[in-house]
């Protein structure tokens, strides 16, 4: 078999880069449950018609077909109907549907998998990649103060990854019905012509965005310079509600929908100011271009790298799910695990301390006494320390050149009883019912790159 | 949408389920960390020339295409090449040769991943599973004892689960040396045949096997009769070893290879007997199919369980992948994570204390004071104790309620400064800066079913 060749948009890491995202999936974990949200995975593939629903999807979807099922018989196999998922809102909808009554609402849920998307791969986009979601859901009704939650859980998220290096982070947030109270009351009914136009303005400037809002929201040039104006502003003071508010007002666009909306993004800007300062940061042109969102959206950028585009993005959806009987409304958000890890690895941003989970290599004198460094080894492992021991009795110069190509830094000698730093070149006599190789060489650690 | 019903085959679980599924994962990971064992992840697809290399497996592979590729269009697309894979030795095979000149040998791994096989589901056989592999693959050469390694790496790991409720597990081992070295020495050449015949001892019994071997494997009526004889060889202890000499002397079957062979089942079940007794026992019937083992084999089975089937697999391969200059000889045993925990729930075995990572509900008073709530959920989190704020500002006892329906113990009032057990309905005055819940409260735990 001939050297094998990565395949485009299928992003594969070394054991240290597994390490970087071992460890961003951790602290994502521990967070989402420190705030309640239970983790569940759903299966890989959707049935078709579920997936299709939103057509702007459609393209993307990887179909299944079973290798020995030829085109006449595919019709009759159930595999037929089946894709691979290009989101974790879709299956989660359906997992809710499916369990409802099995479930308690509102239902707080994490979701960390793989999804699936046949997209034309670019930097930071992949056709296989990680997602982490949060979503809250409830049967009838869910209150707003989720929308805040979602927000602060990533935002306390990302701050725990500050310590191995990632940039600071911006939340960007928004409220569908700011941008909605502020179109209808202007006079545009095309709000969804109007959020699609809005959405490109960091993609195609100012003016290619009023001539959108004319030619394809039915806008006139007065209406597009106040609706341009709204999306300008930015900022993570309340202050900008204001704004907004005097902006409305100056064009007679104040109504009751706008209303609520400022009064939610206020909120959110306010808890945000209490418990992330600086971390949230209102901008009216987030539009996100999904229709079901309803409240809040979120956007994330890497300070430093805004071209890599949204790490993590979200919203408010009045009906997630709904099953004729009850409507189930939802907020989530997702964080891009592959494209913030590849991000991280491709920039240098981090770095690990060790590739192997092992502190120890227990080295073996010779094969007959191989027994013997086997103690040892199971003697540190019973006490949590990761431990491997020497593949050949080789000469002990050989040995010791084997943990530094693998950047583990103690060695263990079993006949002198003795354990080397071989950083320092220390050795010392050590017992391995005691012996402890300190908080910071005991597992691999992902620290910031120097 | 009406409500949907679950796919066969494609198993999924509920949130006090999935807790169960990530207690053995993370005791997998830990144990497999312990032993110095690298995590790795690789893509879910792979060129359908690899996955069909080997021929038994190629029915049961999922294609993919891209919904809007038609059939014409579909040799264009490399997507057309790609299917799901449908175990994780193949991809890591690929891997190690693609990523060889960056990787230090022997190089040990785990893999903790979803596979995929379009068969037809059944009681612990899925489409889509989780499947937790280690291997150690060396450059060249990789020494025994690795082989000794692996099945004592997975039987520490099921030991550390008994405490959950897992039953007992036993380990059975055989070499494929033995097997190969008694059938030459009895004069058989075609040893493929052989091993088929042996691998359905359980499914078929002795006389359908002994037709087999002499219909299939071109065995004499006294061939057959020694080769059974040999296949129902069995024990914990190095005694069985000499049973196999000795039935081989008595038909004159003694050779090198089959010396060979034993000596090293001699040193895996002294090994085993010394760290943990009474789990490896071996079974000169196990053959496992797959023609690319050579050495030691493994197959698991939960006592008790046994119709179960296997459910944690392997072996030593001579040749795990090849690139012309290079062989990469390996060992490695595989978990059916998914099969064990599919049993673990159905027949009742484990529980949890909770459905949901939160130990205190927060009450809230009125909205208006919500903020206040959100501050004590604050500080308990910052002192890593899982906390949700309470939905609304219903009456407490609707928002204790609502704790005992998920199993949150621990329900706090802010306006009282003092936190409630719910199950003994003890009432204390309480400082978020210092009260603990106990490691038992703290998190969800796995526990034996009683």
């Amino acid at each position: 078999m001939a050297r094998p060749t990565p395949l485009s948009g299928f992003p594969e890491w070394l054991p240290a880069g597994r390490i970087v995202e071992q460890h961003v999936l951790d602290t994502l974990r521990h967070t989402f449950e420190l705030y309640g949200y239970a983790g569940i995975e759903t299966r890989a593939v959707e049935p078709l018609d579920q997936l299709l629903r939103k057509g702007e999807t459609s393209k993307e979807v990887y179909v299944l077909r079973r290798l020995q099922d030829d085109e006449a018989a595919a019709a009759d196999h159930p595999e037929q109907g089946l894709g691979l998922h290009f989101d974790l809102t879709v299956p989660f909808a359906r997992y809710v549907l499916e369990n409802a009554g099995r479930l308690t609402f509102p239902f707080k849920r994490y979701q960390i998998q793989k999804v699936w998307r046949g997209e034309r791969p670019q930097d930071g986009r992949f056709r296989e990649f990680c997602q982490a979601d949060i979503d809250v859901v409830g049967a009838g009704e869910l209150p707003f103060h989720y929308e805040v939650e979602v927000a602060l859980v990533v935002a306390e998220a990302f701050a725990r990854l500050r310590e191995i290096g990632m940039p600071a982070v911006q939340v960007l947030v928004n409220n569908r019905k700011v941008v909605e109270g502020f179109a209808t009351g202007l006079g545009l009914t095309d709000v969804e012509a109007v959020l699609r136009s809005i959405d490109k303005l960091d993609k195609v400037g100012p003016e290619a965005v009023t001539e959108q809002l004319v030619s394809e929201a039915g806008a006139t040039g007065d209406q597009a310079v106040a609706l341009l104006a709204l999306a300008e502003l930015r900022g993570s003071d309340v202050v900008v509600v204001d704004q907004v508010r005097q902006l409305a007002a100056h064009h007679g666009a104040d109504n009751a929908l706008l209303e609520s909306g400022l009064t939610e993004l206020a909120q959110l800007l306010e808890a945000a100011a209490a418990t992330a300062p600086g971390t949230l940061v209102a901008d009216l042109k987030i539009a996100r271009g999904l229709d079901y969102y309803t409240g809040s959206v979120y956007e994330t950028v890497l300070v430093g790298h805004e071209n890599l585009g949204s790490i993590c993005s979200g919203g408010r959806y009045d009906s997630l799910a709904s099953d004729g009987a009850t409507t189930y409304p939802g907020v989530g958000i997702s964080v891009g695990v592959s494209r913030l890890v590849a991000r991280l690895l491709s920039a240098g941003l981090v770095t690990v301390t060790r590739a192997v989970p092992s502190a120890v290599l227990v080295a073996v004198t010779d094969e007959t006494s191989r027994a013997e460094s086997d103690r040892v080894a199971q003697a540190l492992r019973a006490r949590g320390i990761p431990v491997e021991v020497a593949p050949t009795a080789a000469k002990f110069g050989k040995q010791i050149r084997h943990a530094d190509r693998r950047g583990i830094p103690y060695v263990w000698f079993p006949d002198a009883g003795e354990v080397k730093d071989i950083r320092s070149g220390e050795q010392v006599a050590a017992d391995p019912g005691s012996w402890w190789p300190g908080e910071d060489d005991l597992m691999p650690r992902v620290i910031a790159a120097s």
